[in-house]
């Protein structure tokens, strides 16, 4: 369906004539003839292709002083296909620079999600100059076969060469994709992490020279199965207070208890063949609708870095375009923290004090109810909105942005019998879709009354980090009419903010 | 805050005063001044009680001719607290008879959550007569103790007498409860399935005489944790096309998905003694936000019988009285069917025909686009609607049910490029709260063009049942005033109608 169509729970404007839902669409409509075009939506301080579409992060490394950010990307339409990877380079991890296409689609397919690694010691025997360069590792799809090639680079992954062997691994298979290839230290071999979406399973090979692949152990049917497994990830992450776990992330999509796309991870030990889950349990990296294929960084000291794509299949060619479609996460760090019987991954964003624009509310504020603080807010501007306060039981603390024409978003902390966060983007009325939910929950422990909030709300997104960074929320939200006042409320009982920060972003 | 607020995202009427979703409040609230009492959210055709707060199902077992419903209730009050065992009794499963309370308060504490049995050779020697009896098994919970206690019906579950020798069960923990027994034929013992709840773990214990327990084994840190695992269960369940394979269910609460309360479960076999999960998947029974605390019937014939409450704790206190706030989900058949390499649960309510009202719609529809059926439908009637249709692929199905003042429930199946149900109640405007979500999402297999949906639509709740059971939807919602108009509507494309049948039921 078109943009404008707003889709309602299955229906369109025309289809809602009779009905009083109209009446909630009708002054967003005539708003958003009244905007700017399409860039109302472009995001700000979130990575988004100049044109086209983009999906799953791809290839993520640091590379002689630059992040590398590739990317699902269809250069031709704003609709997801013809496949690509492209490429953005940045130094600080918020402010990139889009770069020519790495890899295109070939006779043999589409370039399909994967990884890159730096062959350091030449181990590929593919840099004649043996000094090592860049691999990209990833799945050359048809529609009857997926199978895993690599390509070189020596230009710090500008352009890439195709390895006359390709495809390095193949099975056969029509859904066997996205390896995550990593140096494991102790054994001295790469390790490609992949998996059998269908099977639910996700497969671990091993190999010397990144041409010759041998299985050396699997993990799966576990956990949340969706329709496919997809996109797994496999990283050695610090528990606070020391040691360190592995962590397997595996996205599912379609089929998440929210609806369509959704990141789980299983908290555990790599011996360089077989991952052991410490438990049977799953976790969701986010309790958001818009949080998928997280990958992380190669070659990055201290604790991963991890950017997901912040979008969900459900309805990512129907959101509005900006006119591309689709953006990244900010990159989070990841840590492990270990709670009464439970593992927490925690997401601390990256510091955005290089895009960093005014304060627009700074300093505590005592404990009472009612509006603690409101400002206005600049036109079209990203915001950080950093929050550390103390609620009396049953107080609701929320941040809400809104607009003149009556819409609303809003993120809550309640302090009550279950104490929680919600972020609800059920008063935006730019774009909704019957796959859409209008908001989402995570429940904290009983009795937590103390906490923190961290939001990054861009021109199409909404980041929650919450509880030191064991809660992310991540969801698109699309004002029809830019929000221009943030307000901080207590409801239902007093609260006191040690912290209060809002400050605009650059983009 | 009080059930006239309408609280939404975390805000209340007054405090919407400027913005313009009060506009979408203000006429359902006139409304609501205008509707007959609070009975207009009164369940038609789903159990609750006349007065006070039901949530758990309990002792549920099919004894001398009679299903007895036993549940956690509050008879002092709509709100959760002094939990006593209701109980009501049925011949047929869908017309219910209140009766007396079964177990009460004691000195020692509520009577929690949990399960009857027949002691059919007196192996218990509590009943003199050596005919045996009902012994119902059930947490006695105090601030400080969980600890399972059984009491002795010689009447047919109408009064029960404590055993002298409680608690049978006393491990000195706070978080162990909701014991579910079983008979074990293969070894001729009574089983206990109970949780240690903020652990994580479902304990088995194994006795011959219900007075004496020995653990036996235990399974967990498995699925979705949530903050506690609640209201165990494990029968055996025929699969489709012969064998049978045993499930456990375990209800986690708070922390699901969708926020708040839901019902998993794990596919395995069971010796008696341990439970070996067949994979490491974890299933969610429900896609709604409504569904909780699932248990079976003890002693009825052919595929267990379940029965769920149909609430979540995130608001159960919340929602409109009418008077009585909780009320059950329709019982419904279990059995088992495999596709592809997963298991799924199939549901499939009780036969309504001793309720059944007047036919408001029947017979098929030829394949087209646009309004398929429609239909006035009697004020606050219960519906029953039956479809089984074949959609042109990018085809969107929907079932409405509307009124004058604008408000619209919907479910729908989108047969698009990814396919499945949303049971959509964004349309309804009698409640909100911060923590329901407007709508619930499963996806089908890709491809799914040929399905069946039913929806059993009482006055404050819809279950979707598609699939031929495999999807299962469960959502309270509240229409300000009630939905007067039922539209089957085919968008996007063609859509045939097989079957339709829309009947009343008779509450």
């Amino acid at each position: 369906m078109s943009d404008n169509e707003l889709p309602v729970g299955g229906l369109t404007r025309r289809s809602l004539g009779g009905l009083g839902v109209a009446a909630i669409l009708a002054p967003s409509i005539a708003s958003a003839r009244r905007m700017p075009g399409p860039d109302r939506y472009r995001p700000q301080v979130h990575y988004s292709p100049a044109k086209g579409f983009m999906n799953d992060p791809n290839g993520l490394i640091f590379h002689e002083g630059e992040y590398h950010l590739f990317y699902q990307h269809n250069p031709f339409e704003a609709k997801a296909g013809h496949v690509h990877w492209g490429h953005a380079v940045s130094s600080d991890l918020v402010r990139w620079r889009e770069l020519p296409i790495a890899l295109g689609e070939t006779a043999a397919g589409q370039a399909f999600s994967g990884s890159a690694v730096y062959d350091r010691g030449n181990t590929s025997g593919l840099f004649p100059s043996g000094a090592g360069g860049l691999v990209a590792i990833y799945t050359r799809a048809s529609d009857t076969k997926q199978a895993q090639e690599i390509a070189t680079s020596t230009d710090r992954g500008r352009t890439f060469s195709g390895y006359p062997g390709n495809p390095v691994l193949d099975v056969g298979s029509a859904s066997f994709r996205d390896p995550k290839v990593l140096w494991h230290a102790p054994t001295r071999r790469w390790v490609m992490v992949v998996v059998r979406s269908r099977e639910h399973r996700v497969m671990f090979y091993a190999s010397s020279d990144l041409k010759h692949w041998s299985e050396v152990g699997s993990f799966g049917h576990a956990g949340l199965l969706g329709i496919d497994y997809e996109c797994p990830d496999l990283v050695e992450v610090p528990v606070e207070g020391g040691g360190t776990r592995w962590v397997l992330f595996v996205s599912i999509n379609p089929g998440a208890p929210l609806g369509g796309s959704a990141v789980q991870y299983f908290v555990g030990t790599f011996d360089g063949r077989r991952f052991e889950a410490e438990d049977g349990a799953t976790r969701l990296a986010d309790f958001g609708q818009d949080f998928y294929a997280l990958q992380t960084f190669a070659d990055v000291d201290g604790p991963p870095v991890a950017i997901a794509w912040m979008s969900n299949w459900l309805y990512s060619n129907d959101v509005p375009a900006s006119p591309s479609r689709g953006a990244m996460t900010l990159p989070r760090r990841l840590t492990l923290r270990r709670h009464a019987d439970d593992w927490r991954l925690v997401q601390t964003p990256v510091p955005l004090d290089p895009i960093a624009g005014s304060s627009i509310l700074s300093g505590p504020r005592p404990k009472r109810t009612g509006t603690l603080a409101g400002a206005a807010v600049p036109y079209g501007a990203a915001l950080e909105v950093v929050l550390r306060f103390e609620a009396d039981p049953g107080a609701i603390l929320s941040v809400r942005l809104r607009n003149a024409a009556g819409e609303m978003l809003s993120a809550c902390f309640d302090a009550g019998t279950y104490p929680g966060f919600v972020v609800d983007r059920s008063g935006t009325r730019g774009f909704r879709h019957r796959y859409m939910v209008d908001r989402a929950i995570w429940s904290a422990p009983q009795g937590t009354t103390t906490t923190d909030m961290r939001l990054i709300v861009d021109r199409s997104s909404i980041e929650l980090i919450g509880m030191g960074g064991e809660a992310s929320g991540t969801m698109l939200q699309y004002f029809a009419s830019p929000p221009d006042r943030l307000e901080v409320i207590a409801e239902g009982g007093a609260v006191a903010l040690m912290q209060l920060e809002v400050r605009s972003l650059n983009g």
